[in-house]
């Protein structure tokens, strides 16, 4: 079973076994001959994806009452694949959703390190720094860039920490989060594992 | 006693009892005949400064081993007027800085709303709201206000909340936070009441 999760930048596939990535703005869908099932935020490929009989759209099989009407389908995939968790998914925003007995009881939203690195670097030249992801965050900052690391990630810690729920990262930047959120399990493959289940309770294949 | 605080937009006087702003681009410092106390956080002006015999750039009298060496001198002023705060400085970033026994104990940076209201409408033109500073910071989110609403604010609130400190807000944005710190208060003339103390000190008059 082909798997495929379309974001603005590429087409992310898992197999079952691995994964691999095409840039949207090369890879033509139509040279997939198999049958994919897919979840896409990417509006410009929404109409050119819904006309090709081999793509099945399985947002279509969601049970949308569930969560909110605006929320991200790659959300509510990584939170169809748990029944008790906080999870992180860390990329170009980070998306932090607590699921409890299988039911959503909402989330946040803030952006992630690229996006807050710019925004750093536009208050101020001076702070221009990249993260140190290693910084030790029971310590207050005596330096600009010990500073802005704080400022991205010790607020975001401790908003997760007061949950108490299990931790599950995924997405680009799990790893980076690991190291604050040590006792979290990472699962790169969550999402995968949530258009599993709703293929499986839709009766897809 | 004239003082002012000279940031990126405005030279920002205070009189002892009232405040105003000059913007930058139009004023000029030449014009007052008067003695000013001033604080400078913007490097295009530090030369014309410096040649005004009546203009007293008060960092020189700072005792900078008691702060680092690149940490911004409005800071600085804030913390020169607590002895035992937490103080949130809410503008174009939110710096939360730590004085206990009147000694610093570092602090951090994050952008403020401004700033986080761009990111997230870059990150997404489905994110791109104001944010809603009644939030019940209490309930999870089940929209895509809320949820940046609730990412801004949170995570800011528990950081500031774990450390136990008396919570002193001040900045253009110091009211927009009362809402999520009720127990704070609020200090628009926190910097000047710093310079004042420096001054004395120095006994500069």
């Amino acid at each position: 079973m082909l798997l495929c999760d379309i974001g603005n930048t590429s087409y992310h596939f898992y197999d079952g076994e691995r994964d691999y990535r095409e840039d949207v703005k090369s890879y033509n869908p139509l040279t997939c001959k198999q049958k994919v099932y897919y979840i896409n935020v990417n509006s410009q490929l929404q109409e050119s994806l819904k006309a090709l009989d081999n793509w099945i759209d399985i947002s279509l099989h969601v049970s949308w009452d569930k969560y909110y009407e605006t929320m991200g389908i790659d959300r509510i995939m990584a939170c169809e694949a748990v029944q008790n968790a906080l999870i992180i998914d860390a990329g170009s925003a980070i998306t932090v959703d607590i699921v409890k007995d299988g039911k959503h009881q909402g989330g946040f939203i803030t952006p992630g390190a690229s996006m807050m690195n710019k925004s750093y670097a536009k208050l101020s030249s001076k702070l221009a720094y990249s993260f140190n992801f290693d910084l030790d965050l029971d310590k207050m900052p005596k330096n600009s860039q010990d500073a802005i690391t704080y400022g991205f990630l010790a607020p975001l810690r401790a908003e997760v920490i007061r949950h108490e729920m299990p931790i599950v990262l995924t997405g680009g930047d799990a790893e980076k989060l690991h190291t604050i959120f040590p006792e979290a399990s990472i699962d790169k493959s969550l999402l995968f594992r949530g258009m599993q289940i709703i293929i499986k309770k839709g009766g897809l294949c």
